[in-house]
């Protein structure tokens, strides 16, 4: 179809790579190119690299040679969490006038611990008229998107509660690793402050949250602790001893005029526990939604950027949150 | 505020009088006027009707004279559920350069039942510029934006079903003989014939679904049953004998491809169920989201059409679905 989406894949890493065969099944969309600083990655087929039959696209080390032989409307990037690292690569993408769907979870909500970065990437963005967006599962949707969007059958909301407990032994080496599992206390507070085991993107969505309902926050207090385990566990890729961590329980609270009216709860574990998300807001109605087993992080974060790609280009240039997109709509099958 | 948005109140009924009341605590909103054809309510205080205080705006017999001291941009539309029952007050509203929401369940997608009705409000909505649009918890919510909403973490869905079990019993008169509780099973069914018992807007909503995951409908198929008593039951409003109706089972399926790959079930009754509504989506990754205890139908229509006003506002002119616009976002206190 004339109209297809052409997809720039910049970063095909576990997600990236989740996100490029699903814009491969996808009938409105079309994977022209793809980047990647792996060496064993460039000058692949695309396609033969998921153990699919070729793409005819070849992993290009570097977004010039990328664009030397093609011709795309939208990046997706996905090779980092944090604006400072991967701003540059945001910035080339902008120069080359292609729209950035972003699962870097700074991106969000780039305002609230980068104004000035905001407003630069915003800026550049409109000058080359080009929208750029940040998203994924969280941030992106279970916790700032869903919520806000249960919030639209409230009257008035009075405050703002969010749980989701993931059952981290099921997922992949690096994801558990990450939840701070089999470490002591001390190794778990070591690596807190390091960035190694924390969830990022938690303060923007309590800033997106406060955004949409209209509430000024006067500040976000995050703590990361672990989870001790009281019994050996141990997963495939791991084992936790009593007075271990099983993984991280990490908290986030904005404060509107000295109250804590927002707090996302999160907990990544590795014994097994019954995962679920859970939004609960007092409110006229009050309303108290499960999703029953939780959602699947690195599926709905792929899931997400992919049906956020229509409405990104839809959008006003400039930088775009999920307050200023309509809905991302699911594709039936 | 100067850009207050100016509201008029088309019915003040039971859900049209809630709505005023929460436009009347709502900073950003002003009531400036309001019709109704209740020769009761013609003439007194909009505020004393409620028992509050006075607010200075009377109740008007019709839109000519409700317009001719007030200015409005909008007008909340409550007086019907048909589209052929309302479309006069609809155009009269359109023709006087008003923007509508509407609670009519026919208008939340009129190209289902009435396309040429549609086509007519459309393009006089869009010759005066302004806007129409139909929502409310359900159609509006619950059925289509929740589901939709939902789907934007699947990478693809396979099928739809949702459940709204509602317990009738704590629900205002009107509501709960609208269920058919303590009919025998001959004066249900003729009662659903007249529309009598009947939850209006369920194909609009399958429609929505279908609409948005870009599933072509080959056809919309909806059942109304009673839920048989087999011991006595009652309630302040009604009681209900053995073998007579409890209240309803309504289900809606829409085909695709031969296929009912959507499902609504709707049940109201009076035997004090726990209530509750839930969203499954077979996809990737699968999806079951439970509203624990159900949505209270007023009270979320309410807060739907008033929280929607501002993307009405913004939205191009026309007839507008909820598929054109952005999330209705709560209202933080």
């Amino acid at each position: 179809m004339t109209d297809s989406i052409r997809v720039l894949h910049y970063g095909i890493g576990h997600v990236g790579g989740e996100i490029a065969r699903l814009v491969h099944r996808r009938p409105d969309m079309t994977s022209v190119a793809a980047v990647d600083a792996d060496p064993s990655k460039i000058g692949a087929d695309l396609g033969m690299l998921f153990g699919d039959d070729a793409w005819g696209i070849f992993v290009s080390p570097d977004l010039k040679s990328a664009l030397q032989d093609a011709e795309a409307d939208i990046a997706i990037h996905t090779t980092g969490s944090f604006l400072p690292q991967v701003v540059d690569q945001l910035e080339e993408l902008i120069e080359a006038g292609l729209n950035i769907c972003s699962t870097c979870e700074d991106l969000s909500y780039p305002a609230l611990k980068r104004p000035e970065l905001a407003r630069r990437l915003d800026g550049l963005a409109k000058s080359k008229g080009v929208t750029i967006h940040g998203t994924g599962v969280n941030p992106g949707f279970i916790m700032d998107k869903f919520v806000l969007a249960i919030s639209g059958v409230c009257q008035e909301v009075r405050h703002v509660r969010v749980e989701r407990i993931v059952d981290a032994s099921k997922r992949r080496p690096p994801l558990q690793l990450k939840t701070g599992a089999g470490l002591s206390p001390e190794e778990f507070l070591a690596q807190t402050e390091t960035g190694a085991v924390r969830h990022a993107g938690y303060q923007e969505a309590v800033a997106l949250i406060a955004a949409g309902l209209g509430w000024k926050l006067d500040r976000v207090e995050e703590t990361v602790k672990p989870i001790i385990a009281t019994e050996p566990v141990s997963t495939d890729v791991l084992s936790v001893e009593p007075g271990q961590s099983l993984g991280l329980h990490q908290e986030a609270r904005g404060f509107v005029a000295g109250r804590p009216l927002i707090e996302l709860i999160l907990e990544m574990r590795v014994d097994r526990p019954e995962g679920y998300d859970r939004v609960v807001l007092d409110g006229i109605p009050p309303m108290d939604v499960k999703v029953i087993g939780g959602t699947h992080g690195d599926r709905a974060t792929t899931a997400v950027v992919v049906n956020s790609l229509a409405s990104v280009l839809a959008a006003k240039p400039g930088l775009a949150t999920i307050l200023d997109l309509p809905l991302a709509l699911g594709w039936g099958v």
